[in-house]
């Protein structure tokens, strides 16, 4: 830290992404990327758009609001379009939380919300996910505050019924309520539906997992059109040309060609099924996920030393060294080959 | 704004960015964009990273340190990349203002920096330029907060000499200076031959301008490691994935093509003396310009006028309705195609 730096971020903790290892000899099953490349629609979208570089991107990333409209069943002006779903979150924490309106989210939940409390100095309450990992609704009831709900839950995997969120989103008719659908093409029924009726209701979505396009950053809000104003300001803000040109090609391909993404999204849901029967048949117990990855322990061997001898093993799976799940780890799911690989590394493991 | 919005936000007026019709019939000589597409290496290297979107980008920028030291001459550690050098200068608000270290920038000035101000509650003073749009080094001695120069400064175009820079940073060792240096491939002598000796020191360029890639995003922040080390506190707490891997992969492209820079840029740099000559054959004052556009005015007709005109006429420049700089228009350096078309246009005009 240099002498320079304000007071307001002497005490903050960074978020930590999960490993990127510069070599790619590790089989990478820690950070929920696809293991399909981008639709070959998206990549020649993409293409064409490095072209034309010289010129500025379109603010109103107009080709990407007629593509969501198109694909999620909802009015272009209802949509947001960002620098990946990490910035729509941003925009959401300074747009919708102060001080007398703190971050909600639950105690085990995607490590980036109070990292984003803490940059924009809004204070925060951690609610306690029951034992089994589920979100009891009544604990959300009637708060002051906005409230983040990953859903289905990082690093958990963990699907809240519709029902669910709507009871809370009812019961907080002068709250916000943020469901961050990160995974939710993987098995879960997305909030979009509720949004006619909530208009306190904001759905962020990102193009990192079921679209392939981590790299290419890219995220949605969706929310009533008052709402995306208020996302808009900020973004205006702070950077009004935040998408470029070849990432929102590239999203607007990804979003026309359906059939790719049924195709990679239903071989996600089978080889979770896979892996997960795979991990069982181990000894494991393994939570029941609607993500694409899983979240898993063993009674043989401990979180940790699991990852570190994976990782010996040029494996690379994420372990979080947290209170109530330092037992488990998650494990990102691959193709048949890679959850192949895993399993055998897994049992000689095991083995030794 | 809807009701959920936050307090801290609610008199914030966003930044304003030049018009970009959808309809490509304009002449667009308003955002000072290259006339230029990308250099072809950017170009192929782009593409050829839209193959391995499904993984995340390299939160280090790992090619473009090796590209970015090489260029630019200094080592890999004194750089940050960010998507456009507006993220730069938001992270160098959040980094290094707040309620006891103002922002100072001029009266004049690019327009980004009080709404950077306000957007993260930083008070901050202009300071008048001089009737000439040059800047008094002796105004900037001793400041207590950090200072903003825009060099070549914007909408105006005019420089400050590295002398003057020099000094600017000698009387304020408790402060940082950021030089913004947008446009300083266009003539100017960069602020980096001084990062040696100033620790108080963090130059700021952009790709989009000489390296014709606007559409792309990509800014670059240049410092001593320590300023490096707190602009990476900020990139972590917001968006690690800030740059995604196709604007990586040109922006490496870009700078490894000197030739293809050089080339253009020295065209543009010709182009801007035909401009600033046919302009002055027509009765305007053009101000010595080190950048990418020329700020005039002419006797005959307002600016205003002048710019509604030349819409009319399908060719846009950019006009800022502020006090002192009324009269003038801002008007991009194209090829010199676009210049006889404009030129043309204005001379109908003035007669008309």
């Amino acid at each position: 830290m240099s002498r320079f730096f304000s007071q307001r971020y002497r005490d903050l903790t960074p978020y930590t992404p999960g490993e990127q290892p510069k070599d790619t000899l590790y089989l990478k099953l820690n950070t929920n990327e696809s293991p399909f490349p981008p639709s070959p629609l998206a990549q020649k979208y993409a293409k064409n758009a490095s072209g034309s570089l010289n010129l500025y991107s379109d603010p109103e990333s107009t080709i990407l609001k007629k593509a969501g409209a198109k694909a999620l069943g909802v009015p272009e002006s209802r949509l947001i379009f960002t620098n990946s779903s990490d910035e729509t979150l941003n925009f959401a924490f300074m747009a919708f939380c102060d001080e007398s309106r703190p971050a909600i989210f639950p105690d085990i939940t995607y490590g980036f919300y109070p990292v984003f409390a803490q940059v924009h100095c809004v204070p925060y309450r951690e609610i306690p996910l029951k034992d089994d990992f589920t979100i009891d609704p009544a604990d959300y009831s009637g708060m002051r505050g906005t409230i983040f709900l990953a859903n289905p839950n990082a690093p958990t995997g963990v699907l809240l019924p519709l029902s669910a969120i709507e009871s809370i989103l009812k019961s907080n008719p002068e709250s916000i309520v943020v469901v961050d659908e990160a995974y939710i093409d993987f098995g879960g029924e997305s909030a979009i539906a509720l949004l006619p009726e909530y208009e306190n209701l904001l759905v962020v979505r990102t193009f990192s997992k079921s679209r392939s396009l981590a790299g290419g950053r890219l995220g949605i809000g969706i929310a009533n059109e008052s709402l995306i104003r208020d996302l808009k300001t900020i973004q205006y803000s702070i950077n009004p040309y935040n998408v470029n040109s070849m990432t929102m090609a590239a999203g607007a391909g990804a979003l026309e060609d359906t059939e790719y993404f049924e195709k990679t999204r239903r071989e996600i849901i089978e080889n979770r099924a896979v892996l997960t029967k795979k991990l069982k048949a181990l000894g494991f117990s393994v939570l029941p996920s609607a993500a694409n990855f899983v979240f898993a322990k063993s009674p043989k061997i401990s979180g940790e030393a699991l990852y570190l001898k994976l990782k010996e093993k040029k494996i690379l799976i994420r372990h979080f060294s947290l209170p109530r799940i330092a037992d488990y780890n998650r494990i990102t799911v691959g193709t048949s080959d890679q959850i192949e690989t895993l399993i055998a590394a897994i049992a000689e493991i095991l083995e030794e």
